[in-house]
């Protein structure tokens, strides 16, 4: 029963300064870099010549989490046939401007909260870590993709990454809470982030539900992203980590991936009406596995743990796509184009759970002399329950600073935004 | 001359019971994994914290055959168009399912012929051997791609599964049959089991050419999976070689690999009607030299004789497309939806007797110490001809358990499978 | 105001005698690889058997290269619509063929510069370096892109081959000039060779312009390439490079892509007709930052130095794409098909001054006891300005061969090329 939507005009003359503003946004970045950033270690002109430097060991995991960012969320977001070349594009766009801009924002918040102040080194880890920022915006553009154009769309991605910023520090520094994977810092936070701006900047006159549709090519260009994604996920949920932990959590992510999969295909089935399988959930659901092993990707759960995780994912994303996002959208006027709070926002707390209740077991016989290393906070004399505790601080504080943060910055993006049509390209690019 | 095919009606109404079934076999899975497995080594808590971890050696090659398994295979077969979404959907969760599965069944199968039972461990190789079992179903749904459908795919698996166990416990334990890259165990046993539960469940009443037809945009899905299989095959040859045996690998299969290419192209052009390239054979046939090199990629066989086995396999398979599979189809009612026979089954058949030759061959001169770590049976105290001889057994072995099994199995499976139309997405899937 | 172009008949019986040759060509190859190559020492039968083995350090470039071979260039040319069976086909096919080819044709001419004469030795490295080969080729048939067919495009192959052996053992042996990632003896050898036959074989009586156009789907086809080249271009960059210098192009080629990516995005706005991006910018520009820092990526430029290079090369390349080419074509008769020029010609130019500004000031304080591992001449004695003039030489030498030896092969190819009707599939494949 919606209304008929008032169509915009598509501007034929388009010139966004919003872009001139990002040169120029460029150029400090630039000044920034050369004043605040240096070679890491490894990397300077008299560094490890050897297989012991870091790029030996962490160059792969980077790669992989590049394709992630890159071929995954882009090809993913294309589903969306008349606004394809926007979502492959804007996402190419923000997460090149994210993972330059988280490198400086995360260096300067990680320098205030350990109070200790000196430049930024740039080495293969930082690559990694700013890929994980880029990934948390993503997620977020998903939940606004077709209704955040231009120079907000940038506004977005810097006000977002200082709330990343602030929120990682806590729980990482302040906390301590385990977070591998990212199911806290990087799920849950870009999900209700997106969420929160969604809620912000939906306007039902503008909704044309015509334009929000895919075809049987674009969901098959879609289903790139979906397979490089679940492909690489043990690389984004073990790209920090080492050894017989990076093991583990390789098994463990594939494990839950497999289940997710065969659990979101049953899911669909069952659930849908027709009884036949829905694309989106095929495209979407079967990743949701990897998002809620995160946190307890390296700990050690047990394999069959890892295929609960990844059923319970799988079934609970399906639902989530079937009856809670619609809900939310009639009762709630919260719009979530790619569903993000099934995939990411949802499987995510499932994660951040998931880590409370590994950390409150964890024991010396299960990590041996390797508790420690795990848990920082416990080699720090912390008991488990305690760590198990802080777990839960982070995702509290994660979900009250991506909730909070979202909606003052979906503030400001409705001011910075364009009066463009939802969803279609035309507004943004040539002959389409 | 086929008879006008009766249509089916397409079931709007399609509540399958089997994948209600699918969800209580997952239950039992989950048990089964509680109880019978259990981390390898190096992946429990106490594990190697360093380099050493056996994730750092095999990690890179596993991602390499899950993209194979899950890019490569699945839209390899979208270049059905009208069922795209059932190729790339069926190979995504028949792929889950075979590598689950798979570690229970094979490690059951390894335990009854070693005569040794213990828990089964999982690490990195596990999942490796996983991928290689799902290579093997998914090899033979290209058989019968669009025939079969939802719970009777899942039996085929599970049966497959069994037998496939079966004939590599008795080419590995017993025979110590050697098959770096799997041309015997995974591609000509998944071809010809393929063949057989294809000519079991063809219905020429039901079959309509006009489904099984490609687009320009259909067979441009299907060459991601082409140019990734071919990248990645020298990885799925070399997955579980090291040292100087994976270096031959490398070499030897990008090697065969470029001359299958190079000669599906002439091939293509000398032998198809109007002397035209027919994309079948391009997608296809320039495949075949990494399965025709695979027995023989490790053993020190010289670079031109990789390329010799690539142009032959080239070669051969693009006469297997333009003159044997019609044959087969006309003559014999055996119908080869992907042409496996021609990319799996004679070029797997080449790899088994390359493996003999290079086998009854092999001396201390090509391989100085190793030639004992290469042949476990000849630093058992065989002779080399007595190890090409039991390559040959394995080969016939295959064969042997691949047919028999697939003609079994094809009746369960003509029992379980659904009355449907023939490759139609919209028997399964929403709005196509 | 072209004229009307004659549209010439598809040939339907296309019997194309040069594939025949080539099936000799073939053989003569497989011969000379018999007579003049062997296994290199870590991949005899006796080699390395640990993780010192070469294989180790150097497949996982060797594969990410390949990827940007046969799937980065071969979709990033799917962009043509009407062409696109035939640019990823004969991607497919000359890459091949450079790779066994260039292997051959490399080690002779090494040898001969180096007077001594010894057998090719295979190994990983080789397989790189043929891949290196295969980008030049690949990026001349960009230039050329629907004009040139079947047999001419394999002696242009050949031909271009022999001048870029040429041209790269001068800058290796004799000048000592770095150039990693190939600025010079790849990117700018590639683009001008093909320009200059592109000049040759233009014809604008068979020029049509409404074969050389895009489609979504195509120009989505094309983004598969381009986010792939994208990701993987550190490897290309690095393939050959270890430790900290690895390391260092990684850091530097990375920062490079990011920057030539948002400033191809806000040039395209910025520049293009009505403030739209253009596809073929996205596509395109967004790439020149790999091309750019090439010979500087691995030596000591600081990471802002990269950002630099990245929003240059990126701005420029839209430059190029929006005046330069269309300039080209109009005031001069050359047609870049794939704008080879702005992407690779130009930004390979950039990448060639930034290593000889580089190399003019390297000193021991950025480099330590490296220097002379990175700088060869100045390990012998040479100081580093004298290295910068080597590389100003290289550059120079680059372009005069590239473009003589282009010109002397355009008028062979133009002899051997087929009167067919330019930019489309009919004329080599079936059914499209």
């Amino acid at each position: 029963m919606e209304n008929t939507p008032i169509k915009p005009q598509i501007n034929n003359n388009n010139l966004d300064k919003g872009y001139s503003l990002l040169a120029l946004l460029q150029i400090i970045n630039i000044v920034l870099y050369s004043q605040f950033t240096q070679y890491g270690m490894d990397s300077l002109g008299t560094g490890s010549n050897t297989q012991s430097n870091t790029i030996t060991t962490y160059y792969p995991f980077f790669k992989d989490v590049h394709v992630m960012i890159f071929v995954g969320f882009g090809f993913l977001m294309t589903f969306l046939h008349k606004y394809s070349f926007s979502s492959i594009g804007f996402n190419f766009l923000l997460a090149c401007l994210s993972l330059q801009y988280s490198i400086l924002i995360n260096g300067f918040f990680h320098n205030l909260f350990e109070d200790h102040w000196e430049n930024i080194t740039l080495d293969i880890q930082s690559l990694i870590t700013g890929d994980f920022a880029a990934g948390t915006i993503l997620i977020s553009f998903g939940a606004i993709l077709g209704k955040v154009d231009g120079w907000a769309l940038i506004i977005m991605t810097l006000f977002e990454l200082v709330f990343y910023a602030i929120n990682e520090s806590i729980g990482v520094i302040k906390y301590k809470a385990v977070d591998m994977g990212g199911s806290m810092y990087v799920h849950t936070f870009g999900a209700f982030f997106g969420l929160a701006v969604s809620y912000i900047n939906h306007s039902s006159t503008k909704h044309r539900n015509s334009n929000f549709v895919s075809t049987k090519n674009s969901d098959l260009f879609a289903m790139i992203g979906t397979l490089f994604l679940w492909i690489y996920w043990p690389s984004f949920n073990g790209a920090l980590a080492s050894g017989n932990s990076q093991h583990r959590v390789v098994i463990n992510t594939v494990l839950a991936l497999s289940n997710s999969c065969i659990f979101a295909f049953i899911s669909s089935k069952l659930l849908r009406k027709k009884n036949k399988f829905n694309m989106v959930d095929i495209q979407n659901a079967t990743l949701s596995g990897g998002v809620a092993v995160g946190s307890s990707a390296d700990l050690v759960i047990g394999p069959y743990a890892s295929l609960i995780i990844g059923a319970v994912a799988g079934t609970w994303s399906v639902i989530g796509y079937t009856y809670i996002s619609p809900l939310l959208e009639k009762r709630f006027g919260i719009y979530d184009t790619c569903g993000v709070l099934n995939l990411h926002g949802m499987p995510g707390i499932i994660g951040g759970l998931g880590g409370f209740i590994s950390s409150a077991t964890a024991s010396k016989n299960l990590y041996g002399e390797n508790l420690g290393i795990i848990f920082e906070g416990i080699s720090d004399g912390r008991s488990n329950v305690d760590q198990g505790l802080y777990q839960l601080a982070a995702l509290g504080t994660t979900l009250g600073i991506s909730i909070g943060g979202g909606l003052i910055t979906g503030l400001i993006v409705k001011k910075a935004n364009k009066d463009i049509e939802y969803g279609e390209d035309k507004e943004n690019w040539h002959e389409v």
